[in-house]
């Protein structure tokens, strides 16, 4: 076929012909060009200098387009695999308490955690926004590093895109982790039976609360630093002295609000929680009340709620405590058989109410 | 224990509990809001009525922060495992012969299938634009369901984040897959070595011409469409034919001459390539003349480059070509010692040039 046939003039073939010219500019060495996407030179030498010098071990070294393990050194550590994913496009990129790299190796870290499982490997895939400064993905991928070697897992494979300018905003993150569950762990959201007893690890709305601050939209100054963090250590720390935890959930989108609904709808069972009992900082109920919030809804990223029998409550409580990342632990409420699928709050005032699912978006972007 | 205990009133309670179980329903909203990506209701009715409902499985429907497999059953498939992440961005969502639901279920088994590995299970991350039709969203997760179930895999868990209008082009997809290599298998791009063969599985090309027309910012009328096909039963073919190839990789972004340039860099060989025996359209040769493009740095989504020691080269090609997807396999060129890390082309005329990684962007957001 001949292509010229199509109806088009010459002076518009021209015109892309000239738009394409334009599209193979000079690599700029301070902001992300579309080149930095290409598959080419500029994103071979974007990759080895950001993310294998940072992230350097000799998984990712290897510059396979998969990684692989040995499945019987896998076995060795436990007789089930954990595998999970999460975008992150929390906004701003850095925030008082953490950044966006460290929320992707953490969040992620803490779904696996949650599971009972041993984090070990993640995979890195960024969507980045043409024009973004080079120093910024340095910080964020520093920072995925630390995370990631202060949890002691490693980031073995990853991806990198690249977007027209307002295709997308700055950094998108996506991390995706797999770890192993020892025999004889059965954590479900499906496992909850009534008299069970609630535990948080501390207090609830740092996370969501110091990204509202950050964005700068309030004329607010606090202190409030988001709690992110990694589980997982708490999180052995529990089982090893209590395996028979029934369910466990991180609260981060939707707070604590959101995985007691979960828990209560999965295993068909009631919530009661009391108001009295659930750490919140003044600071953070002070902003809730200016900006309308309710604290039980607005994310963290280091919260562990555990739902375990009422016969093995105090020695998780005690054993929570002792570890760094509960040291602020306690019992925030039990489980009863009805109404079931039901979350209740009994109020300061003694009143009962309902605790529904988040309706609407109270804060987008927040992880 | 009555939970009616306190000042609260039994009848209004029961009535608020009536609304609230009303409210849990299917998704009613023809566009994504912003509530779709809170971790509330709307967001779980959003997972319910287009993922749950359409990845229908087991592991998923458990609606837990994460996959689990049983270890054992993996090892009875091999003794490796594999591990790759990719994010798709392309635009159109749409385009002849595939779409981006497509792309991201074949894109991810075909970075499995190239290390020898059997792809097993998928995650499914999403970004939203606020926005978006739901019906696109249902279009794309019904398209991802039939290309993993054409490939007899499974997707067993995600995430889903939306971001305000503008801050991301309607829709951007991660998937990220596990497969299990059986033993005896050893793929790698260090593994060439000279008087090896290099095998491609049919013409070049088709998917960045398909993309690129399918933009319409050409007034070109073709019947080109996107290559986007699983190889993995054709990579099967292959190892059981030959469990000694050497390296293998799918020439996505940047095309065959990417990929004959990082097996050229990782084994420190030359590759020489014959341009006579390079499959390509004509209709492809023809768009690449008019915009200045080469078709070796065309994107391709379901092209197999094969590198293989000499003396199997001939029953390696007959077994590619006896099954569908490379019944338009051929040898394109062979490995020489030197110059190490170089790739020449022998042009038609009978000259010789370098064909270097890409510098520049040609095709962005092709994948």
């Amino acid at each position: 076929m001949n292509i010229f046939s199509a109806n088009s003039s010459a002076n518009s073939l021209f015109q892309k012909i000239e738009q394409v010219r334009r599209r193979r500019s000079k690599v700029h060495d301070t902001n992300i060009t579309l080149a930095h996407g290409s598959g080419g030179k500029a994103m071979r030498d974007l990759i080895d200098d950001i993310f294998v010098s940072n992230f350097d071990n000799p998984i990712l070294s290897q510059l396979e387009d998969q990684a692989t393990f040995n499945l019987a050194s896998l076995m060795q550590q436990g007789d089930r695999l954990a595998f999970t994913t999460d975008s992150y496009v929390v906004d701003p990129l850095f925030f008082p308490g953490g950044d966006i790299g460290e929320l992707a190796v953490n969040g992620t870290i803490n779904d696996l955690a949650v599971s009972g499982a041993k984090p070990l490997y993640l995979t890195c895939s960024v969507i980045l926004e043409e024009g973004l400064p080079i120093e910024t993905l340095r910080r964020v991928a520093t920072s995925m590093q630390a995370a990631a070697k202060k949890a002691g897992i490693q980031i073995v494979t990853g991806d990198t895109k690249v977007v027209h300018r307002g295709a997308a905003d700055k950094l998108f993150i996506n991390t995706t982790g797999i770890g192993v569950i020892r025999p004889g762990i059965a954590i479900s959201a499906h496992n909850i039976q009534p008299t069970d007893v609630v535990i948080i690890n501390g207090e609830l709305g740092n996370h969501g609360t110091a990204i509202l601050i950050a964005r700068g939209e309030l004329a607010l100054e606090t202190d409030i630093e988001s709690d992110c963090q990694p589980l997982h250590d708490l999180v052995e720390t529990i089982l090893d002295i209590c395996p028979e935890i029934h369910a466990m959930r991180d609260a981060t989108r939707g707070g604590l609000a959101t995985v007691l609904n979960e828990f209560a709808l999965s295993s068909n069972v009631a919530i009661r929680i009391n108001e009295q009992s659930i750490p919140i900082r003044e600071e953070v109920k002070g902003v809730c009340e200016i900006l309308g919030l309710d604290p039980l809804y607005l994310a963290n990223e280091g919260k562990l709620v555990v739902v375990v029998g009422r016969e093995n409550a105090d020695k998780v409580l005690s054993a929570m405590q002792s570890h760094p990342a509960g040291k602020n632990s306690c019992i925030i409420g039990e489980v009863i058989s009805s109404p079931p699928g039901i979350v209740l709050l009994k109020t300061i005032f003694g009143a009962e109410r309902i605790v529904d699912m988040l309706v609407g978006d109270q804060l987008p972007r927040i992880c």
